[in-house]
């Protein structure tokens, strides 16, 4: 059994060679980073509330009383899954407003299938 | 303010208010459970192994040298992984073979659409 791209062992020791097409140390790193800011109940409802809000957008204003969060913790959560890629901040005035990234947990996801 | 998904308010006091549509606290809760077990970069490249292998499935001997890592070791990110819904497990004779389950991901990414 031998195996493919791009390094090819020549010792595999049993059973079925895992292989090419594999995710470098680096690429699961980041994409780990992206997962990990999922990995949290408030980050989640707060990204479902922003995608099921009207236009795809929600000021920071309208997301605190939801999750029953002060708006400097919203704040802090918002900016985790900003600085992860899956949502993006405007400033409008008084009040930030976020958007779901569109395709962002996609990519992610996509790194994970053959 | 008040938010009553799913029932849409009649006195938001600013902005576009946020509603129905978005995720309870339990499923957040269940979501985000399934994303924790992806914020790590060594379970990322044992999914990504198993997915890349032939015919969708790897024995966890050939996941060790991958990675890096001890058996003991890839054993117990494997089982959070199964825990967490995203990959199964089949014992033959020694081995355990895992597989990556197929659309867990896409459910997971499906409710932080609109």
């Amino acid at each position: 059994m031998t195996i493919a791209a791009p390094t090819p062992t020549t010792d595999a020791t049993c059973c079925t060679p895992v292989m090419g097409g594999a995710l470098s140390a680096d690429e699961a790193e980041r994409i780990a980073r992206t997962f990990k800011a999922l990995g949290d109940a408030t980050r989640i409802r707060l990204l479902s509330l922003i995608a099921a809000s009207a236009g795809g957008e929600a000021c920071i204003c309208d997301l605190t009383e939801p999750v029953g969060l002060s708006q400097p913790t919203v704040s802090h959560h918002m900016k985790q899954l900003v600085d992860a890629g899956l949502a993006e901040r405007e400033q409008r005035g008084r009040w930030a407003y976020f958007r779901v990234v569109d395709g962002a947990l996609d990519r992610a996801a996509q790194a994970l299938r053959p």
